[in-house]
């Protein structure tokens, strides 16, 4: 219970690559919401960022979210409704620093996640190492399109090794990537 | 590597429960067909099948594949493609027992998913043995709507225990159940 307390996701949606490795702003998937706070809800997870800096998609996303929570959605499906509480729909990852040291009176670890490896990527274990230590909280940042902006990779404090299987193919959706994530730290924790 | 190649994994529409336990058949979802692929494709899943009755829904996922595999959709995403190979769109769970018999000679076990317990769940421990050993290819069923109608359920050889994470929500994306499954698999299998 403790890891999964500390952990915070973000999915940004800019500055993302295309697959031209042009910086671009990617739109919010309806079920990249729904998907990703069904699991964080799951496992326990502190709290899920919809990080977006276009107010177009923010308010869309707003709206998603006021359906399952207050709207027709909320009495339909009421565990949907659970799910979504968790979710906090925000410009850019200063609002996200905010909120959690707000939360957790820390500036969290920033771990960028990403399908490639790095020279300095940070081991799995590394990882659970941390958590269990009287560590800062940790956000976990998935990226959309194809993938975080190097540019921002470079400002993060760590870059998760990618999760792989056992074949070369490793193009996981970002909301399978994430749930595979979140039960991976709830196995090593438990 | 071989116990995911022992696997196949059928996304069953029908007969799903509904809300209120009505027998329905559920649409078939677009991400479903392509999350649950690729997660196949990344740890090696032998074959997904994705299951209707329905002709139109068929017609209409055949359509989505066709894009992808041969459209344009297989020169602006080679990836998605590869992960599309694996997938199957059948009538029915007597078509899969036909197309699993034909890949791997024999009858598969029949295990469905299930967020819920029942009396005879077969531990996720078992099913690993089982896989471990010369038993015969096994069919992980999912379900969607409100879950697989108790009817079919007590057809099935097996029902695994289901996932859960250290609170009481337990209501992931069958998009997601699916993955953390084979992800526990490979885990446990390497």
């Amino acid at each position: 219970m403790k890891m999964a307390a500390k952990i915070y996701i973000a999915l940004l949606h800019y500055p993302m690559r295309d697959r031209r490795n042009n910086v671009v702003c990617t739109s919010v998937t309806n079920l990249d919401i729904h998907d990703i706070a069904r699991s964080c809800r799951t496992y326990g997870v502190a709290k899920y960022f919809v990080v977006t800096p276009i107010l177009a998609q923010r308010w869309l996303a707003e709206r998603i979210l006021t359906h399952w929570e207050e709207g027709w959605g909320a009495t339909y499906n009421p565990n949907r409704k659970e799910a979504l509480e968790s979710v906090a729909i925000v410009p850019d990852l200063g609002e996200v620093a905010e909120q959690i040291k707000q939360d957790s009176g820390r500036e969290p670890l920033w771990i960028a996640t990403s399908a490639r490896r790095y020279p300095n990527t940070l081991r799995y274990g590394e990882l659970t190492r941390i958590l269990n230590e009287d560590s800062p909280p940790v956000c976990l940042i998935f990226g959309t399109g194809w993938g975080i902006h190097p540019e921002l990779l470079l400002d993060m404090d760590h870059i998760l090794e990618p999760i792989v299987g056992p074949t070369e193919y490793n193009h996981l959706s970002v909301r399978c990537a994430a749930a595979v994530l979140v039960d991976r730290f709830f196995q090593d924790s438990s």
